[in-house]
């Protein structure tokens, strides 16, 4: 925050990756890795993604234009160390096999990420935890070209694919964590919504609050001329809500308004059955979207609880999901949080929450709520409730004894907690999780 | 055009240099350069930049990350397969001499179309007349990586920083033509408002019209998937209005709005000065979204016309401008046969082309006049009397007898005509030239 004798930032900077969207696209993916010269490509995705065919449907293109393909099958939902050691080593056999010069990831966020660790490291020396964010690693910066990325993504959500962070767990030490540097931004974004066509309504429900906390985040993010004036080697690709992540929040929003709720609904007597195939479109694009928005502006309060909401889970196990363990899907860890952040956050842009509830909000009743701090949060709610995310964080295993070691856990992300539109404190953080274990 | 049997096409791409958006932001160019591994940098600029100082400002950053710096000033404003080759033999001596890793381009559209010839020719083999688009030269795609092209816009208006296009005139066929390639693309736009806060009221006035039908040629460009389907091997980056461009010409519409009319206003009693200096950086954002709009979209009729407009230009010399030749400069030359070349799209997209007059109207008297196929004429014609601009094609020298002669000339750009939301006869540019001759 400013201390008012400081100059103020007068500059932002906006990065993205090539797009290309569309249903087909991802059966054009060699075309375009092709065209960075590539002979020898590693596809990354995970057993799932690899049992629906979707990395085989982006082999076949890689392969059609005459680029050789490795897979590596094994990327872990929810990446840890040592689930990325594991792809590192494989894919650094396979380069020193016959060389690779692409990486393609296949998947969800995690799949994307895995990429984005074995792009970095099978041109750069050292070992995983040289490049983690500090404390936790050394945060070393790559001194040689990462591999070019092209990202596949096949649910809609995450916005890894616009990115330039890697999040894992650390499992010796049980903290969330990440490498973040632009050099890991994909060079090439691939959205085909016929590939997220068929997630479950529960998967469509949690990652589709991660969407709408990116926008409402990036949107409500501290404003970038309000914060100290930085030089260019002090920039990071995060820096606040500006007039172009604006843009892109502002669309997400709307396209979230008309297609969120549809993209849930399942045909009466068919829960595999989406009853809106359209809206699956919209998601991709709201996701899209979204990620482009936060991955210049940054996210805050709720994703900074999202790390121990996700990381300290019990026994909740969301329905939906595959797995046997434990979990609290990334975006609902979000969403859980989030009407209350907002409430807490409220005072510091009014303008911009009630605008971000109005447009979420589109038609629905909770349009008809009046200005003021209760407005993004019964917006939210609401939502919330006709998606059928759990009722707060009691109804995934907190109790009021939790709070206390939620706080110690969000107050780690301080890179996060610093975007927030004011200062955050542990009581602050406090009011917001205890204040979250039941909505409704 | 599809002709009702094939499959329409799906997909839309979308890309972009990374930006670097403020004031300030000239001084950094040389952080971000040093990050691609430049060691020694060619700057492109033509003789009026480089008196103001700016080529020096970018030089000076680059100089400070360590980079070694050669200038070359000797950029044509609206350059020619001469000049060109002047500055591609100036940089492949250099480049002899003792290599150039990275292009900086500091001016306006044409040095930094010729910086885009210039990176493209330093790496790759033959000669300007190999990369031409047929049927004036050979289309030859590049086979080696361009240089890498960082743009620094002095103007408000051309968008050069966003595209992958290098127009030129070619003199001894006295056509205007371009090369067009996703390698031209430059990888930084760094747009600083207070490198173009000096532009004179007629140059902001022309360049803005520019910026204008950049956003609404794009707006109403045949939507991307009302066209036949393509491979990926078919696709040009031109893809027609997709819901990406849209959201950019939407927004530079609405930031015309707001400050077009201010940024041409002077104080009293002195031309040199702006009376709203704010107004300036709002133009330079709008000119960045709208080119990251049509970068994407491409551009249709106002566009054609303005190739054989400014080409066969006979003694016209526009206030404002340096120099002693007849010009009627781009952006004037693309507004003359806009408001007739709207009302002729009109009924192909009426809905479009009516938001896009609301959104550029704002609160003018303009914005009053009802729906229909004049609305967008009568908003334009409205704004174009108010920032200045002659009064039609016969304000600046062309006459009924000139009609065919401009239409041959537009006819030539197929490519262009190729987006407009209909298809384009002779007869129907004919109407519009000739109707372009007086706008009120």
């Amino acid at each position: 925050m400013s201390d008012g004798a400081s100059p103020l930032e007068s500059v932002f900077t906006y990065a993205a990756p090539a797009l290309k969207f569309g249903r087909g696209a991802a059966t054009e993916v060699g075309y375009d890795v092709r065209g960075w010269g590539a002979r020898r490509a590693l596809v990354v995705t995970d057993p799932d993604v690899a049992a629906a065919g979707h990395a085989e449907t982006v082999a076949d293109s890689l392969r059609a234009h005459g680029i050789e393909v490795v897979v590596y099958d094994r990327a872990r939902v929810e990446p840890t160390d040592a689930s990325l050691i594991d792809a590192v080593d494989f894919a650094r056999a396979e380069s020193g096999r016959a060389g690779i010069d692409a990486v393609v990831a296949v998947g969800g966020g995690s799949s994307i990420d895995t990429g984005k660790a074995v792009a970095l490291l099978l041109t750069n020396p050292g070992d995983l935890m040289d490049y983690i964010n500090a404390p936790v690693g050394k945060a070393r910066a790559p001194e040689r070209p990462v591999l070019p990325l092209a990202a596949v993504p096949t649910t809609t959500g995450t916005g890894s694919e616009s990115t330039t962070i890697c999040v894992l767990d650390v499992l010796s030490l049980k903290v969330k964590t990440g490498i973040s540097h632009p050099a890991l931004r994909p060079r090439l974004a691939v959205v085909d919504p016929s590939l997220s066509a068929t997630q479950p309504a529960g998967v469509i429900a949690a990652a589709g609050m991660d969407i709408a906390c990116h926008a409402l985040e990036s949107y409500t993010a501290r404003w970038f001329a309000d914060q100290p004036a930085k030089t260019a080697e002090q920039r990071v690709p995060y820096c606040g809500s500006n007039p172009i992540s604006d843009v892109w929040s502002e669309r997400a929003l709307g396209l979230l308004a008309g297609a969120f709720r549809a993209a849930v609904r399942r045909e009466p007597g068919d829960p595999a059955a989406p009853a809106d195939p359209a809206a699956a479109d919209a998601m991709a694009l709201a996701a899209t979207f979204a990620g482009l928005g936060f991955g210049n502006a940054g996210v805050h309060v709720p994703h900074a609880n999202a790390y121990p909401i996700a990381g300290r889970v019990r026994d909740f196990r969301p329905a939906d999901y595959p797995g046997q363990e434990p979990m609290v899907p990334h975006g609902m860890a979000v969403g859980l949080t989030a009407p209350e952040a907002f409430r807490f956050t409220f005072d510091a842009a009014p303008q911009r929450h009630l605008r971000a509830a109005r447009l979420l909000a589109g038609a629905t009743d909770a349009s008809a709520a009046a200005d003021g701090p209760d407005l993004l949060p019964t917006v939210l709610v609401d939502l919330m409730r006709d998606i059928g995310l759990p009722n707060g964080l009691a109804a995934v295993g907190y109790g009021a004894g939790d709070v206390d070691d939620l706080v110690a856990g969000a107050l780690q992300q301080q890179r996060l907690l610093a975007t927030a539109p004011k200062d955050v404190t542990a009581e602050d953080l406090a009011g917001v999780v205890g204040a979250s274990l039941e909505l409704w």
